[in-house]
């Protein structure tokens, strides 16, 4: 496996630059006081919605002409496959598959047609899809763009993000960012501490599945790993990646398992209160703002909200129950 | 009057840059297709969640260091109000007095409140509290930042939104913005056609009051102007300001009636599926474009979102109402 160095994020940086405009880096309205401010990253207004398209593009900026004339293909039903859709538009990429399961629901199909890509839905569940997606991708030539796992390019897009921020501010002195896979936590992690070693890096992921934590405490990858009861952080369920299992632990300062019933009230209050749409699995880094003052202790703190993909039946629910 | 022309907006750029940010204008994911592209400028982003911080602001660097130090006064329950004490914190004006009627909402005098100025809550209705409030900032020797209706430093800060939407994408050829006194209206008609005179701008009102279309229909200007029903838009009720009816005709293209279903549909739209909070009074520039197909027809139209304040109860409502 290739190192991944903060002159890959350097490089992202010029690479993506003519085509991903840089997010705002907005204060908020209901967190913080005379000591703390806190400002949201809004990834969230990424033309496809989410942080994905920086990964998404960079690894696509690498293809050789040969292998974009090819095509490029993609497993995922979320933020991760409209992101490529997206991408492939931007480079004129004309052959862009993405393999969804059967189940992935209409609207979400709809936003991966959208941006021009093709969706073939196979397989009962991911895991099917994902199998059949292997082997395609393969027999067809197709790169494949893998949602963030292991390719240093997929990374190194996603470390953008916190060049950005500190170019913004360079007051920022503590970063919160979520934890799935964890490609975008890597990323952000390394770049931050390469631009200012002295900033704090905190992680967050859902106390329903706290895949990386559990993974420091066994000291086993979970590449795989259950979800507890429900949770409305459909893109940080599952296990992690490799590289960022073997990576994080060195630049990140502490990983923290945010419960859901906070998730839901920092979500609501994302959207009624600071007026700001973003996904359950976004507004984790507002809800450990608020699960655990004493430890999101920065003095300027950055919030990344990585996407805005929320399902509009979701948000009526939760401005109801926190009305 | 003084009168107002493109050299005060060209000041006011230069003015109000250091404190107020750019705001984006994103691409739509909904309207436009192959021919057509929609963009949405995102003045529901400011820290007040309104464009209104720009005149207020504008208005208030134009004051003296003595008038600064006696203080600021206003009438207004909303938008204008935070953004007058906002506009205060910002410049260190310690005395900022905020006259609101005594029936606002408590949520609007916290948000007035939360930037720093002091709220004074008197009289029944929107008058009452006009009456008092004029006489109270006189007497106390604040300066009054009137809510757009006649000012040329408020009419100049409202332009500099024309300014940044063509700095941001110049290939811009039509602007749609909503009209209630007519301030912004006005200030962006001015500018856009001073920058770029083949562009067109469509100003649009709620059909429950249409006072602007009713001025220029009957030759008289309705400063008051009684609402049919109820109106979701509650930005843009009321009567227009006599500056605004007296330049508005000369620079906007066409004046149209937008329809509460339309207005209602588009709010929904914006934050279901384009995943951004506006008001209803701002989502009306996206049910033009819904409403009116054959109207709003440009090659590229920047819609203005003009503010971010909408109440939860009304957004869950018009959430499942389209759902």
């Amino acid at each position: 496996m290739r190192e991944f160095t903060f002159d890959d994020v350097r490089a992202a940086c010029d690479a993506i630059r003519p085509y991903v405009p840089v997010t705002p880096l907005v204060q908020s309205y209901c967190l913080g006081d005379g000591e703390r401010k806190f400002f949201f990253k809004l990834e969230s207004l990424q033309h496809a919605k989410s942080f994905k398209i920086r990964g998404a593009l960079n690894k696509m900026l690498s293809l050789t002409e040969e292998e974009r004339a090819r095509g490029v293909g993609a497993v995922s039903s979320g933020n991760h496959g409209s992101s490529v859709s997206y991408a492939a538009s931007l480079l004129g990429i004309d052959k862009a598959v993405i393999i969804v399961p059967e189940t992935t629901p209409k609207s979400k199909v709809e936003r991966i047609r959208h941006f021009g890509a093709q969706a073939l839905l196979v397989g009962k569940n991911y895991d099917e899809a994902h199998a059949f997606a292997v082997n395609y991708i393969a027999e067809n030539g197709l790169t494949n763009i893998d949602s963030c796992h292991e390719d240093v390019y997929v990374y190194a897009g996603q470390g953008t993000v916190a060049v950005e921020i500190l170019q913004q501010n360079p007051e920022i002195d503590m970063m919160v960012v979520p934890i799935g896979g964890g490609g975008i936590a890597t990323g952000v992690a390394l770049a931050a501490k390469a631009l200012k070693p002295e900033i704090r890096v905190i992680g967050v992921q859902t106390a329903a599945c706290p895949a990386m934590i559990a993974s420091y405490r066994d000291g086993v990858c979970y590449e795989e790993y259950p979800t507890e009861g429900d949770s409305v952080c459909d893109a940080l369920v599952g296990g992690v990646g490799v590289r960022s299992y073997a990576m994080l632990k060195d630049y990140m300062d502490e990983i923290l398992p945010v419960s859901e019933a906070y998730i839901r009230k920092a979500t609501a209050m994302m959207i009624a209160q600071e007026k700001l749409v973003v996904e359950p699995s976004s507004a984790i880094t507002a809800a450990a703002a608020l699960e655990y003052p004493e430890r999101i202790n920065g003095k300027q703190v950055a919030l990344i909200m990585t996407g805005g993909n929320i399902d509009s039946e979701l948000m009526a629910k939760l401005l109801q129950e926190n009305g």
